[in-house]
């Protein structure tokens, strides 16, 4: 690590990036780690157990017992989320037709929300936040801190689980990314996952549902999921760690910004807006 | 106008906007909306007069002597912006290939930001925002407030001014849309001339280029302008007015949630989480 002084000379972040050492990274476990196959390409998802230990061992179980092989992305609501699972509920108006049985994994399991912020390794930026007293990252994943504890935020490309009216009804087996403006109003509703590394754009660029909440309304719409595996060992995917000096120099420079270009640099910055470097070597 | 205590009996935004009375909305004007289609379908685009006037009209002028026609979308870049224009520039590496000419449109516009805030009809909301010392909308569109003044902000949907490093640089014949999370540092940046109304999803959901900036790499991948034209008079499109007891109960209505879904009703926005109303009869 870097004294933060150091770090002054970079006057961009693209400067910054290109000059950091090895230690300021941290490679993605291949057990915390799936790979969802899509038509178009893979999409990479880090799993959040430090805030979501019940659901992500849900997960795992789903992923190592092949659950979403062959299921589907099934909605695509514009500037909003890409929601994926098994496609006999949501499109099959044959009342005999069952869901696809979700194996050993557990049936129902109560939102998670809250830790301590003293129990994660939670770091703060400097901006004024609409929702939280205080927000900022851990382990790569936007995080917002009220009285009440810290909790993961609805930034883009953050994965969270799908649930129905009970609090308990959503178990890991639907899943959605968000691939519009952050829908803060989700948190501490719907229980956050992970985080999407690499693969957004086969999300975010899909066709909208015309149905309703973006839906697919038939089957044939359906993009589908070729498979849901662990990330292969030999993948080395790596991500600036957010709990260093390094990272809060990033973090400035994306604040300020001293490129030519700017007229107004700013001096603000606002938590989604954020982006967490992430490089496959 | 409702006094605003008598909207207290809707509970819920969807309750609300279903019972508004027609004054409640505007219809968008033939000769200040614009129609860009694309292969997918159309997008309507109003432009923004109150904050932008010499872009907007030199935007007109463009759109009256057809320029646009049989440009296209050079760009897309995830969670950012699709640009459109010009192909010459970007794509060709002739160096005797010249730019399509602007007609009668004039080259160099300087940047416009600031009006005064009792200049426009700016209606505030109630957020804490990252950015500004006062948020709201004026017309439908997203707009900030500082000391120095009132300038629209980079919200998903806001059309703006491609510009290069000279102030004066962007003229109107290279545009953008916003297709991500708002990147409010480039307010004050970019000269914002307008917003998608309809026909988001036929820009967010392009395929990403794949060059430096989201741009495509080759002219195969260029998404086709059939045409730009003025908003047909038989078109009746009609957005929800900004400035009425109306939408701030709807404002409030989205605010703190109390539809049965919620565990949490929130309680705070942010700016660009408000979405306003549009109807076409």
């Amino acid at each position: 690590m870097a004294e933060k002084s150091a770090l002054d000379k970079y006057k961009s972040s693209a400067d910054l990036i290109q000059s950091l050492p090895a230690s300021a990274w941290r490679s993605l476990s291949p057990d915390n780690t799936i790979v969802m196959s899509l038509p178009t390409g893979e999409v990479v998802i880090e799993l959040a157990p430090d805030f979501a230990p019940n659901h992500v061992a849900n997960i795992k179980t789903l992923v190592a017992e092949k659950y979403f092989d062959g299921t589907a992305v099934i909605r695509s609501q514009d500037n909003y989320v890409a929601q994926w699972g098994d496609t006999t509920d949501v499109s099959d108006s044959n009342p005999d037709s069952k869901p696809k049985s979700i194996g050993s994994a557990v049936e129902k399991v109560e939102v998670e929300f809250f830790r301590n912020k003293s129990d994660v390794p939670f770091n703060a930026i400097v901006s004024r936040d609409a929702y939280a007293d205080e927000v900022g990252f851990t382990r790569g994943l936007p995080t917002s801190v009220t009285s009440k504890g810290a909790y993961l935020s609805h930034c883009y490309g953050m994965v969270g689980v799908s649930r129905g009216m009970p609090t308990d009804s959503g178990n890991g087996s639907g899943l959605y990314a968000i691939t519009g403006h952050a829908p803060r109003h989700l948190d501490l509703n719907v229980t956050l996952v992970g985080k999407v590394w690499i693969g957004m754009e086969h999300l975010s660029s899909l066709p909208r549902g015309k149905g309703s909440l973006g839906f697919y309304t038939t089957a044939e719409k359906y993009v589908p999921i070729e498979a849901v595996e662990f990330l292969k060992p030999t993948r080395k995917i790596e991500v600036l760690k957010t709990n260093t000096p390094e990272f809060s120099r990033f973090v400035e420079l994306r604040t300020t910004r001293n490129e030519d270009w700017f007229i107004e640099s700013t001096g603000k910055i606002e938590l989604c807006n954020v982006w967490v470097p992430v490089r496959e070597i």
